[in-house]
């Protein structure tokens, strides 16, 4: 199902099977929280920009439109016309960040919905359930994700939960795969690792984890306010204690650079909003670093974002087009950032396969770093705040 | 450059040569205000849904992004990356429509900008050097449009004044086309007909800019808030008058039967908001009348937006998907509503013309029409107040 194509050092390559189609790794999934990119992205754009995984919200789906509603409509691939693999998340992670109230006990969370703020509670079977009616190709284990700054004896607590709740999403998982009108009944489960910044912690878990013989293995709990060389820290200490011969995914990471020192570090997939963000707010990517295409600079730049990108916005219109529409207001403008970071995101991970697959990532590596440094200058105080990280590494 | 195909009473088909490509008539226009279609379609779009033709706004281009800048980005065609004919506006609608404190005098039109209130002129002669700037295969005259309930007397005048403006725009665009740096040197000029329900000076005006030889002549200063049967009443009395070896142009109109009945007073160029404006909202066209997409009948509707639709939404998506993105606040809502309902515009033109030339207009129209009546019911309260106008003949 995982098989490695190639390692150069500890960054590897792989292929990887699934009822939705085969997956080369490294990968970068894209974050379509409520069963669309946001910026007017469709799955019929999916092939034009080089996504080869979705990215969805239990979360935010089980509130709208409701996952009971998706499970009628024949599950999340049907719903959305999607014809390749999707990954949900647990929701876990929306209901510690967004939702008002919450109060965790050891069956789960109850909480209050930021929508409407009516009663909720969660648990690892209500996300398998509601995984489960989605149908995504791989679903991911209930965790709770302890703040960066949470104390070394909360953590440990909250991480013992937290394997409790994995040992609870696997048996309801099998239980859900093997029902008679399941969506997907070969739904994989991915187990997720915490323990905030404490090695200790994160490395026994990784141990008890790797033991359960999931389908792969996640990273969570990291962007969440640490510094970079924290998370990095964290992923050379607890990488070599998951399965090398399993996914290794590391959540809602990052930047570029974030992406290069990850792989280097052995993960392979990898999801994050900022590409879709940042497009929204005309924050644009590129091997030179990032610009801001409402800096005055490129009013009459008849040049594409990237010269010799190939993306749908490049292959037709211009800096001075796009930055009309964004000053315009025009839901175009928006849809075309998107669409360009999209490709730049999914374009990097494709070179950084080639990279490792052909033993030349180091270089790799190095040579993309530099360059995208040229265009750190070009930052402006118009900029957006998220935009700030895009590049720090 | 303009030939008949085909004319079954008094509805006519033709090819109208351009330097941009050949249109087949009836055509509607694809509105793109500034520069863009509203709902996030690219001119990468528009082969997907049939669009022949693209309209713009000389008003909105000018105050933004200017055209001294299309002008120097190569004109609109470059700026937009268009390989279709663009008809541009005069500017003179919205400049008595949308700017604020506007003074009428013989040379032209003071006014501020409805953006940020700077004082602007615009005369014949303005208004030809933006349309040049910009490039557009047909500019339109510069013209005053009197209101529905002007009196006689004022609407006498102001058509008077329209027709020396008429003169000064010909002269002006002669001028242009002839300079070494004009972007089109083939750019077209048509004339407009004024005189609000005034049949007697709606004649009058016909026949003395008949005699100037234009490119072609549109009838405006209709769907301004007269009825439809005041409008047809119009359309019967002065499009006879109009050469029909030219491309007879009903300015922003309107509905499916709007176009439908017009056509059959000899009319083969339109062009409205509606499609894109009520696509925004959700007010869906279909062969069976309007549909209003957040009904909560649709919620688990797996079927397209019409069955057999050949538009990119109906061929992937299905209604409950789409309600649920509009209900979310999904860009891609509209902009797979804005590419339906464009694309429905364009289908029904091309319908049209098919009948027309295969001298089966009449029994087309009349079908056509009954079909259109079943689904009345369907307009709820929720109903934006444009949509009410839709199918009303």
């Amino acid at each position: 199902m995982y098989k490695i194509v190639n390692k150069d050092g500890n960054a590897k390559s792989a292929t990887f099977s699934t009822v939705h189609g085969e997956i080369q790794t490294p990968v970068f999934m894209n974050v379509a929280t409520v069963a669309a990119i946001k910026g007017g992205v469709s799955t019929r754009d999916l092939e034009d920009i080089g996504t080869q995984v979705v990215l969805s919200n239990t979360y935010h789906l089980h509130l709208r439109p409701g996952d009971d509603l998706v499970y009628r409509m024949g599950g999340l691939h049907k719903f959305m016309s999607c014809n390749k693999p999707i990954l949900t998340d647990s929701g876990g992670f929306q209901v510690f960040s967004l939702a008002k109230t919450r109060k965790i006990k050891e069956e789960g969370v109850y909480f209050h919905s930021h929508i409407d703020g009516h009663k909720l509670f969660m648990g690892p079977e209500e996300s398998m359930r509601i995984q489960s009616h989605l149908g995504s190709t791989i679903a991911m284990a209930f965790d709770e994700c302890p703040s960066a700054k949470a104390e070394h004896e909360y953590v440990q607590m909250s991480v013992d939960r937290t394997t409790r709740w994995l040992e609870r999403c696997k048996k309801e998982m099998d239980r859900l795969n093997g029902l008679r009108y399941t969506v997907n009944p070969h739904q994989m489960l991915f187990g997720i690792n915490q323990g905030a910044i404490f090695n200790d912690i994160r490395i026994e878990h990784a141990k008890r984890i790797a033991d359960m013989d999931l389908d792969g293995y996640a990273v969570g709990g990291l962007a969440v306010g640490e510094s970079h060389e924290e998370m990095y820290d964290v992923l050379e200490h607890v990488v070599p204690f998951l399965p090398e011969d399993k996914p290794t995914y590391l959540m809602g990471v990052g930047t570029p650079a974030n992406i290069l020192e990850a792989v280097d570090r052995g993960v392979d997939f990898f999801d994050c909003v900022y590409p879709s963000r940042n497009g929204r707010h005309g924050h644009l990517y590129t091997k030179r670093g990032h610009i801001n295409i409402l800096n005055a600079r490129y009013e009459l730049d008849d040049t594409p974002i990237e010269e010799g990108c190939q993306c749908p916005a490049c292959r037709s219109y211009s800096k001075a087009y796009i930055r009309h529409l964004l000053k315009a207001g025009e839901m175009l403008g928006m849809r075309l950032c998107v669409l360009h970071n999209l490709y730049f995101y999914n374009n990097l991970v494709k070179e950084i396969r080639e990279a490792i697959r052909s033993n030349n990532y180091q270089a790799y590596k190095k040579k993309t770093l530099e360059s995208m440094s040229e265009f750190d200058s070009v930052i402006s105080s118009e900029s957006y705040n998220i935009a700030r990280n895009w590049r720090k590494g």
